[in-house]
């Protein structure tokens, strides 16, 4: 073990110190924002953002990822509307699956910030994917798996430029592909909220909210078995 | 556009330019690894890995990864075997997609390092995902873009450690559960090999071997409304 140590301290790939320090801090300080100042971002910000989402690995480099930068005011009116139409009808379902109080604080929750961030977007996966078999024979919803690698990606290059982001899912997505002549092949599965916030949440804004408790990661490691003692 | 960037520079929020230069050479320099060495991997390394998954975000808080660690010889192997059994099926279905010239390119590919890497894991979805309407009634697969996150975020943290990485798809969902004791409401969806490398590819390895040539960021990125003059 300390011999392993060693050795890793010691790669010629390892990066210094502090880098591995700044990387571990992203990490740990990324949130998925819903409060944002109307400041709008700097262009080159937000290219280096895009490229970073570029970065990802892709299943069989198939690059899934499309974005729509969303500048019409009109069309970021509409997809505000699109959400909160879903956001009754989620409402709605954790009403019937759990209970009213727990849709009431749903509804309590801001779940997005679309009419405040400086950039809207919205992420989607190409068309003709059927065509890429590579990877994805057993497991089609590969694609989803590397546009969701491209927007991590995002979501980090931009708390480290000082800037919020939020993942928004609470929309129709054939309503939404209706309204960005999306083709049917294709399919949008973020929206995207980027810009500069007032501060960021120092917790996941779920906990802070007392939406969720946040389980451990001890709960969810396991060794070469499924362990029934863990929680689902 | 010269005063948002005044103010981004000034942004309280925002890291060092050190720290930020960290995060995208870490974006940048990442690779979806193949060739591995089998010098192990240091505990303490892996469970810092394994914590920057579980910093990922997810939909409506559900934290919906679950990691086998694989230290078994003899499940390793039954890994192994389990992939190649899918790479056979997965040459067959591109050569009838495409053509036998195409097929005979993909055989040619190393997929996997299962045998080769220092650490092997598993990502799982949870079981009981059907109780989590946030952020899912009309987008389910958010559980699939949650786990993703989580392995960017481990992918990440890896190459700033200096450890190659390698998510690998090629394999039947429905074996490995039978494998590992997956229950049916759970699902695999990544075999993981983890460990240190003698050398990280400069650019992808699909790129390198010529399989495929990387689309450009300006062919994914349109404005307002979906343009049929990009690829797919």
């Amino acid at each position: 073990m300390r011999q392993n140590r060693a050795f890793e301290m010691h790669s010629p790939h390892r990066y210094s110190d502090a880098e591995i320090a700044a990387v571990y801090r992203t990490i740990a300080e990324r949130r998925d924002m819903r409060h944002f100042l109307s400041t709008p971002v700097n262009s080159e910000t937000l290219t280096r953002i895009l490229q970073a989402a570029h970065h990802a690995p892709s299943v069989g480099l198939m690059q899934p990822w499309r974005f729509i930068r969303i500048t019409d005011t009109a069309t970021r009116a509409a997809m505000h509307q699109l959400v909160d139409e879903e956001r009754a009808q989620t409402a709605k379902a954790i009403g019937e699956y759990e209970n009213t109080a727990r849709m009431a604080e749903f509804l309590r929750l801001k779940v997005e910030g679309i009419l405040d961030c400086g950039e809207l977007l919205v992420a989607s996966l190409c068309s003709h994917r059927e065509h890429q078999v590579f990877g994805r024979r057993t497991l089609p919803e590969m694609d989803i798996a590397s546009v969701s690698c491209a927007i991590q990606n995002m979501w980090l290059a931009a708390r480290a430029e000082g800037l919020g982001m939020g993942w928004v899912s609470i929309f129709d997505p054939i309503k939404l592909s209706t309204l960005l002549n999306i083709p049917s092949g294709a399919k949008p599965i973020a929206i995207i909220c980027l810009g500069h916030v007032n501060t960021f949440y120092k917790a996941p804004m779920l906990v802070e909210a007392g939406w969720k408790e946040p389980k451990s990661l001890a709960e969810m490691v396991m060794e070469n078995t499924w362990s029934t003692d863990k929680t689902g």
